[in-house]
């Protein structure tokens, strides 16, 4: 066992976060805060945020000629009008193969300590890179991708645009930046705990209390905390209880294939939970279709609990409440391929 | 040969578009009309197009819901932001299946004389049924559909007020209606082509009026005309001479299958020029990706002509004024997925 899930445990069970007397405003707001845009900008290391570099991202991660088969875009996978991600279980990527993993949301993901299930990328950026390569995605090469961009003069000029000072501001490095600068304005504001935690009483209804005080209690916060509600963090899947081969398949050690340390078998980034509720199915592995599934699996294998009904339930009605304002993205007009433009290939 | 289309060609030859001495302007606007968005509510027939079909068909049209997979969208194939088409030659569908043509724009879509590259349905209501069921696209059912929709609170919500006269609104058919009319509403006015036609004998260089006045007066206008430049009307790919194997593949009988008679072997519907240069590979084949190659196809197979090279160049010039202002869609928030919605299959 790693010691930094250790200690993290420990520190649950021996401090509770609250006690049930608490306000519990005042104990939510110790544990979690409120979606804020504004923060965005601090989130993102090595990469200024510009509008210029935010309208190119735009346009790339929705252009499908970035991958092989010019039919898989970024929103393929991570699909905006639907919280986010795709139907699931897991992703289908170039000829139609299937991901290990659940696509996880794009939205609010600049809230995350680190990206994909396992934390293997530090960041947007090097997320950006990792499924434009991925043979079972979207199976290109940063080659293939910049021959597509400097083949396309409306791109050579938003790049030149978006990285002033480049020599050569069409690569895919820049590719990434600008990725990550769009999917960086990708947060979910406003949703009905983020008002209450800003002091609104009245967001919540007493069943959604009642849940937001028992996911602090019986410890769901010990890891799903901060803005994120989650997004942080590595803690093996199945504490107290093995889950199910079906939930949590042997041969997907998670993070342990990062760290190399089996100690760290099984264990997973600990899911962001903010609208959730708009993204069945859950877990990496994507075999669960409900909320209330979702709830009782977690508490039986992480805390070794069986939980009353209304106790789920009010997890679930807290669980809806963490879903926010959508972003409002346009459908970009991308710029016309020219017939240097290489072909798909499928 | 089918007699109408003898009749047409003989038209062409016995009375050519204008005399080269005549006003450009005038002759072109006998055989052209501008794209008018006001124009659109007349061409759709038995579904009155209303703001509440076309949000409906909005959301719909972006929903991969739709399909089996839960992964194909009409978006998909009819891509918005290039042109209303995927990247080609021909489309993927449902398990990485290939289709056996190039996907039709839906820009301008609405103007057409009939839909698909063989007219096999009247209208865009009666196309929108087509992929969604076809095993190598979106693989679905009408039975699956409806279940997906229904399921949806937000879905029922909305086809209760698109339809409001109808017992049970949620259906394939009212799906088929309420995507015609989004459909309807993307349309690309403005093209500096229009602008010609409306007056400004500016919008056009010399080069591009070299090719607009040869466009007529080789007879292209005899079947591309109107206002969507083609889109109506049924002509056979190799009126002179038979294109190449790979460019008309000798299985694609085209409009024959339709009407059941071998006269109208190889016969296509004119494919629309709309937005062209936005849009290669051409042909229903999609094996041909530059506007130089297609012109000089089509001049060789269809009028039996090797045109000079600055002829081609003026003529792919003129058809290159004729992409107009593309439609700003937003990209739609979709409502979510219950418990009852049936999962995706892959």
């Amino acid at each position: 066992m790693s010691r930094s899930w250790i200690a993290s445990l420990s520190a649950i069970i021996l401090f509770p976060l609250s006690a049930s007397a608490g306000d519990l405003r005042q104990d939510a707001a110790a544990v979690f805060q409120p979606i804020d845009p504004a923060a965005v900008a601090k989130q993102v290391k090595n990469n200024e945020i510009t509008p210029a570099k935010v309208e190119l991202g735009h346009k790339l991660f929705f252009d499908p000629r970035l991958s092989k088969s010019q039919l898989i875009s970024c929103a393929t996978c991570h699909n905006l009008s639907t919280g986010g991600v795709d139907a699931g279980p897991t992703s289908v990527g170039h000829a139609w193969q299937k991901g290990p993993r659940r696509a996880p949301s794009v939205l609010n993901s600049v809230f995350n300590g680190a990206q994909f299930w396992d934390g293997r990328a530090e960041d947007l950026k090097a997320q950006a890179k990792g499924p434009v390569q991925a043979g079972v995605e979207m199976a290109n090469t940063p080659a293939a991708v910049e021959a597509t961009l400097k083949s396309i003069p409306g791109y050579v000029g938003e790049f030149q645009k978006a990285f002033p000072g480049d020599v050569a501001p069409v690569s895919f490095d820049n590719m990434a930046k600008a990725i990550e600068a769009f999917e960086s304005t990708l947060v979910t504001p406003n949703s009905r705990f983020d008002k209450f935690l800003k002091g609104d009483a009245t967001a919540l209804n007493d069943q959604e209390k009642k849940g937001l005080r028992l996911f602090m209690d019986k410890g769901c916060a010990g890891c799903h905390s901060g803005a994120n509600v989650g997004g942080s963090g590595y803690f093996p899947f199945g504490v107290s209880e093995k889950p199910d081969e079906e939930i949590r398949p042997a041969a997907d050690k998670g993070r342990s294939a990062v760290t190399k340390s089996s100690a760290d078998d099984y264990a997973f980034r600990v899911a962001p939970l903010r609208n959730v509720a708009l993204r069945a199915p859950y877990f990496h592995s994507g075999k669960v279709w409900t909320l209330e599934e979702a709830v009782t699996v977690m508490a039986k294998t992480q805390l070794g609990e069986t939980l009353p009904a209304e106790d789920t339930a009010a997890i679930v009605a807290f669980l809806n409440t963490l879903t926010g304002d959508q972003p409002k993205v346009d459908y970009p007009v991308l710029p016309a391929r020219t017939k240097d433009t290489p072909h798909p290939q499928y």
